[in-house]
C-alpha cells in the first residue's frame, strides 16, 4: 500500500467509476465534470478515499443534490475523484489509492483534501469537478493547481447526499479552469439570487396545528392579503423533514445548543457570586451544563441538517409563514403548567429561524378574544429586508 | 420580591435610567427609543435584569454599536427595559422587578424576555425599543402586545455591548407600533443592503505576512488589478481583533470545531469497523473525540465573536484580499514538518470564511517559481455571486 501512498496516479478513483450524461440542455450542455467521491451518484458506491467504507457500505440510490443540478444544467458526469480518506487533510495524498497528480508543479502534491477533483480539471479530463471544502479543501487545492475554487456560503449548496466531516463547517465547492464556466457553474448551483420581493410562499401547516383555533382563524385574513399579493401558498409540513422524527428533534436541538452556550456564558458567574434569582432561572443554567458531550455533538450535527433543510426550501426567492406565537398572552400567574405549554409549542417551530440562523418578523396582523396574535414570516439568511418591506405593503 | 413578581409595572428600569438626545439628524430624528437591559448604554450599568448582577457589574464605557446607530441616525434614547433574568425566559415575568404591563390585555402577561421593549413599545412610551431574540424573545412579546418585531438573520446586527445568553443563537432585534418606523429601523441597524459589486476592499495585511515572500510577489499584480477596478485597499489585521488573543485562537476554535464534530460524524463507525486507514487519520477522529465539553463551549463563543466581527467588517459591499495558500505546493514526500507548517499557516486565516459561513473563492492569478498560487477574496455571508463575477472581470 505505501508504494501507492508515494506514487502519482490519475485524480480519478480506480475503482466502479460510472458515466452519466446530463440532460444535454442548459447552461452546461457540452461540458464535462468529475466529483469527489464523498458526493453520491446513483447507483455507485461512494467510496470516502477508504477501502474499507467502499466495502461496507451499498451504491447511492440517488444523486446527490448538487449532482442532479450540473446534470439537469447539461453538463456529462464522466467519474468519481479521489479524496483524503473521510475529507480530513490538506496535502492531498491517498495511502490506500496513490496521491492524484499536480499537472502543475513536477513534483508537487496537489493540495486536499479534494485533491483528485483538482487534479483532473487541472490535467484538462474534466471542464469542472465538485469538491467539498471544510477548512480548506477547496482553496488550498485550487492554489496549488492553478485553478478557480469556491468554498460557497455555508448553506448555500446543498448538502444532502454528501458524506459530512463537521457539519458546522461543511459546505460543496468547485473547481474550473475557465473563468466565465466557474460562474455559470455558480448560477445552477446556488440557484435564484436574491431579488428582494419574494415569488413564492409556503405555508407551514403543522405549525399552524400547534397553534389555537382561534389564532389559525384569527391569521386567515393576514394569510389571504399574502395571497392576493404573492401567490396561493405551497403547503410544507417542515416537522416532517427527512431524517429526524419531529419538532420534538427540533426542540433537543434547540434546548441543548441554548442550554449549553448559555451554562458556558454565565454559570461560573453565579457560582461565584450566588445570586438571588426568580424561580426556575438558575436551574436553566445548571442543566444546560449537564448536557454531555454526545449531545452536543448530536445538536449541531441537527441543526446543520435544518438549516441545509430550511435554506433549500427557502431559498432566496420565498418566505414560510407560521404563527408568531402559538397563543394570545396568557394571564399573569397562570397555572406554570399553562406557561410550560406555551414554551414547548412556541419552541416546536419557532426554533426553525434560529437554528438555521434566519430572519423571522412578527406583523400585528390578527386580533382573537383573548388578545393580539402576529402572523410570522421567516424568509432565506440575509434577506431581512424582504420581510421588512413585506411589514409595509402588507399593513397598507 | 414576590410581590413585585405578581405585580404589574412600567417596562422601564426602575434603577439609573438614564436619557441620551441623539443627534437629531438622521432617517430616525424626532423618534424616541428604549433598550433592553441587557444592552450597553455609555455611563450606566447594565442590569440583565437580576440585581445581584446589576451590584456586581461597573458602568459601560461605550454604547453597544446597534445603540450607537439609532443615535446617530437621530433617535433619542428614553431609557432602559425590563428583562427576564438574562434573557432566559418567554413569559415576561421578572421575580426582582415586577411584570411589564402588557397594554393590550387586560391580566395579560407581555411576552418575554424581551418584556419591558415591548411593554413600553405598546404603551406608546417609546417609539420603538431593542430587543434580543434567542429563541423567541422578540417575536413571541411581539405577538402577544400586537407589535411588529424581528429577530434578524444571524449575524447582520452586530451583539458587541450586548450580555450574551447563547452566542451562536443570539439576535438583536426590535419592536415598532408603526411598519415604516419597523422598516427604516432596520435600514440603520442591517447597513448596507447587498448591490452586486463592491464597493470596498480590505487587504489582511497579517494573512499576507504568514504568506511565503515569493507569493507576496506573485500576487501583488492581481492587488493591483483589483484595486485600479474597485479601489484602494483598507488594510487590516482581522488577527488582532479585540478580544482575541491572536489568529491562534482562531486556530483553536477551528480544530476544537472540525475535530468534535468529525469524531460525531465517523468514530463510532471506526470502532466497529476497524478500517485500515492511513498514518495519522484514524488519530485525527480519536484527538475529536477528546476534546472537553468546556471546550466545545468555548470554540463556539469564540466562533460568534469572530463572526460578528468579520460581517460587521465586510458588511454587504467588501471583500477582504488573503492568499489563497500561504506557499505553493509543496513537494509529494516531503518531510511531516513541511507538511504540518502548511497546516498551521494555512489554518490560521483560512479558518476565518468557515468559522463566520462565509464564502471565499481562490482565483489563480499568481505564478512563483515554485508553482501557482491564488488570491483569495472573502464576502460577506450570500454574495458569493458578488466573487464569482469577479472571477470574471479580473480575467479580463
Amino acid at each position: 500500500m505505501s508504494e501507492l501512498y508515494r506514487t502519482f496516479v490519475s485524480g480519478f478513483c480506480s475503482h466502479d467509476n460510472i458515466k452519466v450524461p446530463g440532460s444535454g440542455r442548459g447552461p452546461l450542455a457540452g461540458t464535462s465534470f468529475a466529483v469527489k467521491d464523498i458526493i453520491d451518484v446513483a447507483g455507485q458506491t461512494t467510496g470516502a478515499g477508504n477501502p474499507d467504507w467502499y466495502r461496507t457500505h451499498e451504491p447511492a440510490e440517488r444523486h446527490a443534490t448538487a449532482v442532479a443540478r450540473l446534470l439537469d444544467a447539461g453538463a456529462d458526469l464522466v467519474g468519481k475523484t479521489i479524496t483524503e480518506e473521510f475529507a480530513y487533510g490538506l496535502i492531498g495524498e491517498n495511502f490506500h489509492y496513490g496521491t492524484p497528480v499536480n499537472p502543475r508543479v513536477p513534483g508537487g502534491v496537489p493540495g486536499g483534501s479534494s485533491s483528485g477533483s483538482a487534479s483532473v480539471v487541472a490535467a484538462g479530463e474534466a471542464d469542472f469537478a465538485l469538491g467539498t471544502d471544510t477548512g480548506g479543501s477547496v482553496r488550498v487545492p485550487a492554489s496549488f493547481c492553478g485553478l478557480y475554487g469556491i468554498r460557497p456560503s455555508h448553506g448555500r449548496v446543498p448538502l444532502d447526499g454528501i458524506l459530512p466531516l463537521a457539519p458546522s463547517l461543511d459546505t460543496c465547492g468547485w473547481f474550473a479552469r475557465n473563468p466565465e464556466l466557474f460562474r455559470t457553474i455558480g448560477h445552477v448551483l446556488l440557484g435564484v439570487q436574491p431579488s428582494g420581493a419574494p415569488t413564492r410562499v409556503l405555508l407551514a401547516e403543522d405549525a399552524f396545528e400547534l397553534a389555537d383555533a382561534e389564532v389559525r382563524d384569527a391569521l386567515a385574513p393576514a394569510i389571504a392579503a399574502v395571497t392576493a399579493q404573492i401567490g396561493t401558498p405551497q403547503v410544507v409540513r417542515p416537522g416532517e423533514m427527512v431524517g429526524l422524527a419531529g419538532y420534538g428533534e427540533w426542540q433537543t436541538a434547540m434546548q441543548v445548543t441554548r442550554g449549553s452556550e448559555a451554562a458556558a456564558s454565565h454559570l461560573a458567574w453565579m457560582q461565584v457570586t450566588d445570586p438571588e434569582m426568580g424561580p426556575g432561572f438558575r436551574g436553566r443554567f445548571e442543566a444546560g451544563a449537564k448536557y454531555t458531550r454526545a449531545e452536543i455533538s448530536e445538536a449541531i450535527t441537527r441543526r446543520a441538517m435544518i438549516e441545509g433543510y430550511l435554506s433549500g426550501l427557502l431559498g432566496e426567492d420565498a418566505i414560510m409563514l407560521v404563527p408568531g406565537a402559538p397563543r394570545a398572552a396568557p394571564q399573569r400567574g397562570a397555572e406554570e403548567a399553562v406557561y410550560d405549554d406555551l414554551r414547548d409549542r412556541n419552541e416546536f417551530y419557532n426554533c426553525a429561524a434560529p437554528l438555521a440562523r434566519l430572519p423571522q418578523v412578527s406583523l400585528p396582523l390578527g386580533e382573537t378574544a383573548s388578545g393580539p396574535v402576529g402572523l410570522g414570516l421567516v424568509a432565506g439568511h440575509g434577506n431581512d429586508e424582504m420581510l421588512l418591506d413585506l411589514a409595509v405593503t402588507l399593513a397598507n
